[in-house]
């Protein structure tokens, strides 16, 4: 039996005893792995150190290998962060509608595990424990495929975890790392309805299509984010450059990062050459249309391709549109239903961006940078879905769980 | 450009346009359905005619050709399924959540429409109103595609439904058939994740499976059930035999249907008889386990693939367990996640019960066929969930919907 199978198995044999697992041993789980961490922290740098060389000979660029990279201050933060899951709401048990049939059938509607997840991710090792924990809080046992690059830091980090989870009464493989990290053991699992529940890609682009487009199982697509801001004619000047300045730049290389500015042609006649002034001052490369290199002449010429990139860097598309309806056609066209913003003081224009735009987060007068499960209130977050089915946007502990339901009879037939 | 392509495009297109129709826009498209199928009805009879006599020349069975065969009083009943529709709350614009976060920021989750809807179904025409009606009243476009054997009475429902929605505010682009009913047609949906956002199919286990196994578009899996009734060692004895006859044999065709009894070794030696007896009244073939035999000499000898067999029919497979957990086990290694019911008097193993069997939907003294939108108190049904993302168990009209996130700023940024 392949490596997979044989964890896949055992995951799905251990659902029904980590579903009835109380709040208190999950909990008890989160801080003996959090303790577990700490003390062994030395063992996982050593480890960790081997990818890094690994990834240099390999030739990694520097960027990939900071986000290998781990370090005391990373390893604290993973430990802080299962100390907050342990605060947070259990949702597993919660009944969310409950109610009485006129023949006197009592039926609940109360929420589950998912059962198996199945985690396929890129090269940040913290991934292994952020994706571990929101599985445990939730009673779902989880296969975890990292890449290769990472492989010596993920087998340290279950190792800790195992020998946590060895001194409460979670069965160990509730967390189950393939060391076989193949494509075409990635291949596989995305056909292995019978044993895993749903899988999430998380990673870059490539990544994330590769999955959703193999993949019989269902998915929670997470991650890209081609978000834009549209600038309408009566917007504030001050708040309209402070949000594109912040959504474009604040934090660059994330999904609800802005990657292209639509602006009204009354509005740039007026206040266009300020806002590129203070975008470029953050250094940021604009690519512009025709109408917007009129106005600032040494803004590079946009693309057709820059319209539907995701840049993830300090550059932005521009351009100039005659009304919000224009922005939003183009945003439809264009826009990967994450998250859009639209700074405006015309409410039957903010309406009309409000229904007509179909993107997972819509904003009005605010930066689309605050799609994320913290900044929603939500306490952790699985990742922002795009998708429409079962969750959109912001993903809170609830997107890990199912529901059944339960029905209490005194011997009711049907006639 | 394909048959297929050319009207998911048109699908698509439209989408927007349809999520922003009024209630009210929506249930007049109903109502003028609803009207036009009684005054097409000779038309659409004369049509289901060439169906029919095709099948007889195809050697369709009797039963399906029952399934195909539409009649005066089957078209009235659709006409009045439609009418039920307009009753029913709309779901779209429902307020789900709603909050304020420390920064000012004023957060609303809202449901919207899914957007377009793949349905892919066997020979039942009704499907095709019953289809179109629940996406209409949803704001969704759908895509129809039926079987080859039903072509004459879908086209002519179809055509139908075009004439009534030409007098609406709804464009007849909402509802399409694919005319083309190849197999390769089929196959092509399944990938086209650009433009369909979900895949429901509706038949039978081979259909279903089909689509499950092969598309990477997100499924609404629903149909298959492998139910089963465990009569524990402290059933009532009248209740335990009332409602396995009922979940057997009122209906047996259904997905909701029971497949296997399970019996408590106790129980059995006192009662097993007159359950078998008042199975056999009722026309029930019942294939047995050793112990059911020795009890009951005339019941025949079961099969290994008797217990994961979804007969749809009266037949029913038979077993004598030792105790609840051993009714646990083997529901779920041969049961379908669906339907499952437990009579007994004994509260802790009923709690067992519920927490143990991994089930849409668990019963305690009822019987599995309420596994149903209407008798749940939907009003309506898409069909019944057997998968655990997005809705499990029986969906009503909300399960054709998603979300968006509205969020109302004065100018935040995130720090």
């Amino acid at each position: 039996m392949s490596e997979l199978l044989e964890k896949a198995k055992k995951a799905k044999a251990i659902t029904r005893e980590l579903a009835v697992k109380t709040t208190e041993q999950k909990n008890e789980a989160l801080r003996k792995i959090s303790e577990q961490l700490i003390k062994q922290m030395d063992y996982i740098l050593t480890e960790n150190e081997k990818d890094i060389e690994a990834g240099k000979k390999n030739g990694l660029s520097e960027s990939l290998l900071d986000r290998l990279r781990l370090t005391k201050s990373r390893i604290q933060d993973m430990a802080d962060a299962l100390l907050q899951l342990v605060d947070l709401k259990d949702p597993v048990g919660e009944v969310l509608a409950e109610w009485d049939r006129p023949n006197g059938l009592k039926i609940k509607q109360v929420r589950v595990p998912l059962g198996v997840v199945g985690m396929i991710y890129e090269a940040r090792p913290n991934v292994t424990v952020d994706a571990s924990s929101l599985c445990l809080k939730t009673g779902n046992a989880v296969i975890l495929r990292g890449s290769s690059s990472a492989i010596n830091s993920n087998k340290a980090i279950v190792q800790v975890i195992h020998e946590a989870l060895a001194q409460t009464d979670i069965p160990s493989s509730a967390v189950q790392l393939l060391e076989d990290t193949s494509r075409e053991t990635a291949s596989q699992m995305f056909k292995l309805n019978e044993y895993l529940d749903v899988l999430i890609p998380r990673g870059g682009a490539g990544l994330i299509k590769s999955v959703v487009e193999n993949s019989t199982i269902p998915v929670l697509e997470t991650g890209v984010g081609n978000c834009h801001v549209y600038i309408d004619e009566t917007a504030d000047k001050e708040m309209a450059i402070k949000i594109s300045v912040n959504a474009k730049t604040q934090r660059p290389s994330v999904c609800n990062a802005c990657e292209t500015i639509l602006v009204h042609s009354e509005w740039a006649n007026k206040h266009l050459s300020e806002l590129v002034e203070a975008l470029q001052e953050k250094g940021v490369e604009i690519r512009g249309d025709q109408k917007v290199r009129e106005i600032a002449p040494d803004v590079l010429e946009a693309s057709e391709d820059d319209w539907g990139t995701e840049f993830l860097d300090l550059i932005v598309a521009m351009k100039v549109v005659d009304d919000v309806t224009e922005a939003i056609e183009h945003i439809n066209t264009y826009g990967s239903l994450h998250s859009e913003a639209i700074i405006s003081e015309t409410p039957e224009n903010v309406e009309k961006f409000f229904n007509y735009v179909d993107a997972a987060a819509l904003y009005h007068n605010a930066s689309t940078r605050f799609t994320d499960g913290f900044e929603f209130g939500f306490g952790a977050e699985i990742g922002i879905s795009t998708q429409k089915l079962h969750a959109r946007g912001p993903m809170g502990l609830p997107a890990l769980t199912s529901t059944k339901y339960i029905v209490k009879g005194t011997g009711q037939i049907r006639n």
